[in-house]
Formats: structure tokens, C-alpha cells, sequence
């Protein structure tokens, strides 16, 4: 096969607001290749990411993307590690070429895997897919009420995990945050897995950060997620030094195999979080999920989009049976929920499964997502570059 | 003062090469606040970092770097600092905002510099500007031959250094390397400074660069630039480990303070070498060279623009005297030449110093660039967010 088409996507709500919540709008990718079609999902600002696959070469390694991508065979898995390589040195000075190649990257798996009649993770080496327990990603309430109410509600709906995040945590003392660790645990219960992410606000303030240990281990939390900026990987191995339970957590942020390395080899994080939306796709994911194999640390999904971006997500880490707990996106905008026909649902248990169908196992829901497109046009030079496709 | 625009430039040679030449298009930033005027300079792809500048929303801490920037006051380095930092919390999501703040924040210091009537190097700390020796920056020719010849060329044009760069070093054996590092040594003569710079053509294979030591060796060259993927710390390290006299060298991709850490920290590079079109700026560039000298590195300019980035790039270690090599353009197109009136010349001895006259020193030549100037215009969801402003 040839690839022959991508179309960019560019989806939103119609109010977009200040909340850290990744599903207020979405960047689809569709590529065509030999009468197949395949789907995947940015994690990444839409605008910049589709300048990043049709602006004008800067020079010999500053290419669009979408140079290294159209008109490539597509046949087998290497065909799709050849063009990420491709992409990533001819794009090497082009910094947001990963944030759309991830998309496309997951879109040429689908393709590939429909044209196989096999799920992803099967090619990937897999021999079946794993039952995980979802976690619901939620955010910290402004007040431990608000939060308790939150974890309690993620209880009655099934859930026997979940990650509470952002919100005011490190924004005042420690006994604050104390009381909305507290309140998370209190609302879930003894027996329920918690974890907690504060989106980078310590800096690198390591003093700021360790005063939260001690309620962190209190509240019996899994892991710490992200307390530095994603590249202060000294800070984060001295937080993991200070002889607290709670392991670090971290790698969503990460842009290139190398930088989730970096975490795991030089910043002793416990939990590994990639977004395939932002790493480049699945084929550097699975790399990282081999390295956390090897590391004896553990891999996680990082999801807070649609349910193809779920699906694509779990593909790397499937057949990790010790990998048990995954990311579950549980209070998604209409828009991320309206990007599938179907969805990843707990059975009985409450575990989920990577989908046993072909490719990621989802469709899109080419006329429900039609709403929210988003007419976008970029003209460079008295060129028309850019200009949303029809659905 | 108040930051009260923000105008941004793309400009561009009529045609662009597959070169690996940073000098064949630019986007240029023009900041005014308080009746000043200060311009900066990206070394990025024009248009994903004006889309960064401009995007909607996409949530919380993926907002348009321009949010960050507009209508913030700007009295000392201190209002440049929290800017960045508001921009690195606010865009932490969004890939490109490193390159598009880089020009801004250049710009900043630009026109703090002319308020306080000072250069900006002084503001920075430093008592004097050193003498540096620049280095002509030059590609290998297809043939060893036509490397000899620029070498010859360089030394004529009256050059004690010169860096040779990509060209088809990696592509062949390593033989045919060693004839072109061999060349560029008979060129300069015995006592000038040969650096060497492959691109990462090696990507992590560290047998292949390995191979190279010996003939850099013979040909004394000072520093092995990029062998590997940025983010291939161990194998810098690995390949610094293998007895050669050739020092390591990178950073030049480096969007972060930490990322230029890292290479210092765990890849044992010898020379760091940092863009401030690329890195935030010059504060964080700032920052990497106090860490270079903390680890007895050696802190050296990324420039293959104009000389308003160059002198940008000068500033971060204008004091620094045993930081005395300097990456210097020697082979600019006309359109770079074109952005300043001034250049930054080599005086009797050769050397070269950052400018003494107040911000970056540099005049932007507003009518010789008006040619170059690439009209663009983005529409999103019925609105203009951005049209080429006036010049």
C-alpha cells in the first residue's frame, strides 16, 4: 500500500475553559492507503500541529511532516518505524512534529492492523490482551468536600481507582493539601487504589514538595504524579530518595522515547505515564513499556481524550499482565465522547480490555463529530496551505 | 511599561534548499511597550511558532503563548523571568511555545536594554564583554576536495577556527570521513581550531561513531558535535568514555534549561552548546552557561542566523573569558544579512565581541527586509487570528 491521504481534523467545544481538561477539543487524523482507512488522535494543540504537517520547509532538517508521511509504502510495522524515523530527522529542528506525527503514527497502526484483521497489540507481539483496572481521572474539588463528593461518586459508578488532580494543590500549605489527600481516601474508601497528580507545581522546589509525603503515605497514595517539571529529573530522584512510600510518577509530557528513558534511568520514577498522543505514537510507547519491563518499574497509560486515543493507548502496554492499572478517562466533554460509535466499557469486574477487533478496534463517528469541526484555513505566500477537509 | 504588541515576521529566501541551512527563512519578533522597541529573533519553523503565538485554547496549560505575554508589565529581568515562567506553566502542553517564546524573550531583553540604556550582558552580571574567536560555520563539501577548498577559504577570509558540518560525514565508510576531516585539517593549517558537527546522523549506534574517533583524533579536531539523537545521553556518555581526545559536544536542540542540564549532568559533554532562538532565550541560557562553568564545561553560542541572534546568543557568556570560541555565520543568506544594518565585524585581531551599544545592539533593517516578508494569514472557526502585520 501507498499512503495516499491524511486529513487533520480540527474538533472543539464551543467554549473552551481554563479547567486542565485535554477533552474540550481534539486533533483527528485520518490517513487513506490502499482502500483502507485508519484513525488516530493528537494530544496536542490542534492549530500549531497541523501548521507543524503543511507549513513551508525552513531548511534541510526543519521539513513539514506531512513531506516524510505522504506517498510512503505502508505494508508491515517497519514500513511505520521507518517513517517515524523519517519524520524525526527530517523534521529534527521542527519541535512540534511529534505532537502531530502521534497521531498519524497511531492512524497508520489502525490502517495497518484493518488491513491485517488483527488488533494492534496482537502485532505488537502480544498473544492476548489483559484485564486493567480503569482509574478514573478526576480533579480535585476546590474544597475537600467538593473532592470527597467526587471520590465517593467514582465509587458508586463502579470505579476501584482512581487519580485526583490539579486543582489547589500546592497552591497553599501542606495541611491543605493534607485535607484534600484525606477527603480522596475518606470518599473512596480503605480498599481502592489512589493516586495523585499535581501537574508540575513544586517547579523544582524539592523542600515544597517533600512537606507533602507524609499525608501522600497517610492517605495510602500510589503514586505522586508530576510534582517537577517533566525535565528536572534530579528533583524527582531526591523526592523518591526521602524514604516516603509513595512512588513518583511522571512521563506524559514526554516527546520522544528518550526523554520517558531519561525518567526511568536518571529520575527513579515507580510509574511510567505515556501518551501516545504526544510520544509519537505507539511504536516509541511500546519501546518505553519493554524499557519499564527491564527497569522493574511500571507502565501506565496517559489518557484524557476520546476512547480511540484509550484504545491506542492500551495497545502498548496490553499484554502486561503486571501493569494492571490503566488510565480511564470518566468525565469526558461530549465532543470526546461523541468521536466513537462505540466504547471501551468495564464488564462485570470493572476491568477493561484493549478491543480484540481489527486495528484499534474503534469507529468513528464521522457524523457526530461533524458539529464540532472546526472550519480552520492557513494561507502562506498567497497559497492556500491548510483548509479543513470534508469529514 | 506594559507589553502592548507583539508582532511577528515571517520572512523567507524566494526559494529554500534542502541545505541544512538555518539562514534561508526567519521570524523575526517585534515587542513594544512604554515608547521602546525591541526586536528578537526565533530559530524556528516561522509558521507552527506563529500558530503557537496565536492558537485557541485548548485547555487549562495549553493556551496561546501570546495570553502570557500581552499586557504584562516589563520594568527589570525579574518581569522576563516570570513571563517565561507564566508561558512555560501556561503552554506546558503545547510542544512549540519554547521556540516562538525564544524570540519574544529575546526581544524583551532587547528592549529592557535600550530603557535602561544598557547593554544587555551588563544587566545580565557581567563587568566587561570578552574577545572570542569565531569560528566559521561551514558545511562539508560533497568531496574532501571541495571541503579543502572552503577550509583554504576560511583561513583567507581571515578565520582561526572553523566548525564543518553534515554534508555526507555517517553516509559512507569511515574512511571516507576520515579523508574529509583530514581535508579540512590540511585547509585551516596546523594551529587553527577544527570543530565537527555530523547532525545525530549516527542516531544511538555508538560502534558507528566510534569508528570516527581515530581520524578526528589525527586531525585534532576539538569537539565531536550532535553524533547522537539529543536525547541519547548514555551513548554520548559511552562514546566520551572510550579514550579519545575529542570532547563531546551538543544542545543546540535544547527548548529547556533542564534538557542542556541533562547533557552536562549524565552525558559528560565537554562544550554545551545553546541557541537562544531555540532554548527561551537568554535567561535560560544564562543559566546553562553559570552550570557550565559549575562543571567545568565549556559554554559556546548555537547561531546559523542573523546577527541580531548572534548577538543574542553572545550575551548569555559575553563575560565568560574562558568560554573563548564563538559560533559565527560565515556563510549567510542574503536574507539574514539583510535583518540588521549593523553586523557584528572582527576586529584587527580577528576576534569578536557582543555589541557595547544598549539591549542587543543590533539595528533591524525594517525597508531592506520588506522584500523578504511572506505574507501569511490564519482563520480559525470565521476568525483572523493572524495577518503579516505592517513592518
Amino acid at each position: 500500500m501507498k499512503i495516499e491521504d491524511v486529513d487533520l481534523f480540527y474538533l472543539s467545544m464551543p467554549e473552551v475553559t481554563d479547567e486542565a481538561d485535554g477533552s474540550q477539543d481534539a486533533l483527528l487524523v485520518r490517513v487513506s492507503a490502499g482502500g483502507f482507512v485508519g484513525w488516530g488522535e493528537c494530544e496536542a494543540a490542534p492549530l500549531p500541529s497541523i501548521a507543524a504537517f503543511v507549513c513551508p520547509k525552513s531548511h534541510g532538517v526543519c521539513r513539514p511532516v506531512g513531506e516524510s508521511v505522504i506517498g510512503q509504502k505502508l505494508n508491515d510495522p517497519a514500513d511505520i518505524a521507518r517513517i517515524s524515523a523519517l519524520v524525526g530527522y527530517n523534521s529534527m529542528d521542527l519541535l512540534q512534529a511529534p505532537h502531530i506525527l502521534s497521531g498519524i503514527e497511531m492512524a497508520l497502526w489502525d490502517l495497518l492492523g484493518r488491513k491485517l484483521g488483527e488488533p494492534v497489540w496482537h502485532i505488537l507481539g502480544y498473544d492476548h490482551s489483559c484485564a486493567k483496572t480503569p482509574y478514573a481521572s478526576l480533579l480535585f474539588g476546590d474544597t475537600p468536600q467538593t473532592t470527597l463528593e467526587r471520590a465517593r461518586r467514582a465509587v458508586k459508578d463502579g470505579f476501584s481507582a482512581a487519580k485526583f488532580g490539579w486543582g489547589p494543590i500546592g497552591r497553599g500549605d501542606a495541611r491543605s493539601d493534607a485535607d484534600q489527600f484525606a477527603a480522596a481516601r475518606e470518599g473512596l474508601g480503605r480498599e481502592a487504589d489512589l493516586m495523585v497528580d499535581v501537574g508540575q507545581i513544586f517547579g523544582d522546589n524539592i523542600a515544597a514538595a517533600g512537606e507533602r509525603l507524609p499525608s501522600l503515605d497517610e492517605a495510602s497514595v500510589l503514586w505522586l504524579e508530576e510534582p517537577f517539571h517533566a525535565g528536572a529529573l534530579a528533583a524527582y530522584r531526591a523526592l523518591s530518595e526521602k524514604g516516603a512510600k509513595v512512588r513518583m510518577a511522571g512521563g506524559e509530557a514526554a516527546h520522544n522515547f528518550h526523554m520517558a528513558a531519561h525518567l526511568l534511568e536518571y529520575a527513579n520514577i515507580g510509574f511510567v505515564q505515556i501518551d501516545c498522543g504526544r510520544i509519537g505514537g505507539i511504536g516509541p510507547a511500546k519501546r518505553v513499556a519493554d524499557l519499564a519491563v527491564a527497569q522493574g518499574a511500571t507502565y501506565v497509560n496517559h489518557t484524557f481524550t476520546s476512547h480511540l486515543a484509550l484504545s491506542a493507548s492500551m495497545q502498548p502496554f496490553a499484554g502486561l499482565a503486571d501493569s494492571r492499572i490503566c488510565e480511564y478517562p470518566a468525565a469526558l466533554k461530549p465532543l470526546a465522547v461523541a468521536i466513537t460509535t462505540n466504547q471501551i466499557q468495564r464488564d462485570g469486574n470493572g476491568y477493561i480490555c484493549a478491543p480484540e477487533a481489527p486495528g484499534l478496534g474503534m469507529e468513528v463517528n464521522v457524523s457526530g463529530i461533524a458539529s464540532y469541526l472546526v472550519d480552520t484555513e492557513i494561507r502562506v505566500g498567497g497559497k492556500l496551505l491548510y483548509k479543513t477537509p470534508a469529514l
